[in-house]
């Protein structure tokens, strides 16, 4: 039985979630556009189908496209306070890290997630909005990775790569989520985001700056060099790299 | 001022080349964009102000916000046929050939590109659309790469480093744009965009396809062990690799 006189009077946002209802309201609208397509649906049908008002609506939204993406803004947090907590010296495996959080947010609401895809590839005016979202992460991405990405030789401005590593992160979430959605859900997408990402380490990643500047005890040496040389001067100049100091 | 009424009927303008009517639209509206701001103004505005009717407008046109980016399709259209008729066995070079021709037409309209990407800072719309544009040449270049990469061991999708690859080059030379659009023009952006790219082809170039598989006369040889190995094993795994066969 409930007891609702046990709980306290005059304060009806109590126990309310914001982010709860947010999800609730755009699940509703999903419905509606997927129902009655988009234009025809409006705000007061989608308050009346999430069982608010037309101005509680405006609380939680700035209009019917801001539904589309509810949780967009709380994500950005979360993805740039991740990062800002993330070990520094390896900056690309931080951005990694990261970017699953935009993965288990679409996959924690896996219908409304596949139902806004559908709606997208239908509506121009909403694939850009997913569009622009997506370049909110990338642009993250990149400002985190200004300034730490390790010095390569060459005069490369440090924007340049962190835009490039931060694309290839994006574009490598991005291909795992859309075969994700396109399958309605149905791929195994962390494990596919696992082999997207370590494709992207290993073309971009470099081991953790921890280690001090002189050889340490699982130092790789790369050593690049053509062919054709004779093999003594190829052993020669590797035993003066290798040795030397 | 235009003579309508002296045009036959049903038959474009003769001797009106639509690309340079559009042009010229795109700069009138840009100018009035700038004077009175981006919604204050009207497709009326737009028409009076290049002399044009209304009408006219709308056969070049579909609407205000379309205006912002006059020749993208023509230049999407330019992007796939380079494409097309690029060496099959250098994938990523013809992809970052084909990038080229958007900065170039960003440089041919120099002006314009500014004001436009002034404007986009500032009108959230706009920027979505411009995102979205770049979106269409990333998605360009991701097909063609799709299946012309070289094989790599291990199971990554096909479509993944397609993807990876192509937002990797868009990003190089989104970033060089972005500077020169900053500096309102005043970056050596051809010269800045071949580091860029420069950088891309070293990172996911691989020499054309065209070499045969065995060890050609100038094959790059990288060898990766640790350091602090005894320097005669190193010695001895590099003679193995390198005189073999």
């Amino acid at each position: 039985m409930m007891v609702e006189g046990a709980l306290p009077r005059g304060r009806p946002a109590v126990g309310v979630d914001p982010a709860l209802v947010r999800q609730r309201v755009a699940a509703a609208a999903f419905e509606l556009f997927a129902a009655r397509g988009y234009d025809a649906t409006t705000v007061d049908h989608i308050a009346e189908r999430s069982g608010i008002a037309r101005r509680t609506f405006f609380r939680y939204f700035r209009s019917k496209d801001d539904v589309i993406f509810p949780d967009h803004d709380q994500l950005l947090r979360e993805v740039r306070r991740v990062l800002d907590a993330a070990d520094p010296a390896a900056p690309v495996q931080a951005v990694c890290v990261a970017v699953r959080l935009v993965l288990d947010s679409y996959m924690r609401e896996e219908q409304v997630s596949v139902l806004r895809y559908q709606l997208c590839r239908r509506v121009p005016q909403l694939r850009q909005r997913e569009v622009a979202a997506v370049a909110d992460y990338e642009r993250a991405f990149s400002h985190y990775l200004r300034g730490r990405l390790p010095e390569q030789p060459g005069e490369l401005p440090d924007t340049l790569r962190a835009d490039v590593v931060a694309a290839a992160v994006v574009a490598a979430h991005n291909t795992v989520l859309r075969d994700w959605l396109r399958a309605g859900g149905a791929t195994a997408a962390p494990e596919a985001l696992d082999a997207a990402l370590g494709y992207v380490l290993r073309t971009f990643g470099s081991p953790p700056a921890a280690a001090p500047p002189e050889p340490a005890a699982d130092d790789t040496v790369v050593a690049v060099f053509r062919a054709p040389q004779r093999f003594d001067d190829v052993v020669h100049r590797l035993r003066s790299q290798l040795t030397d100091g």
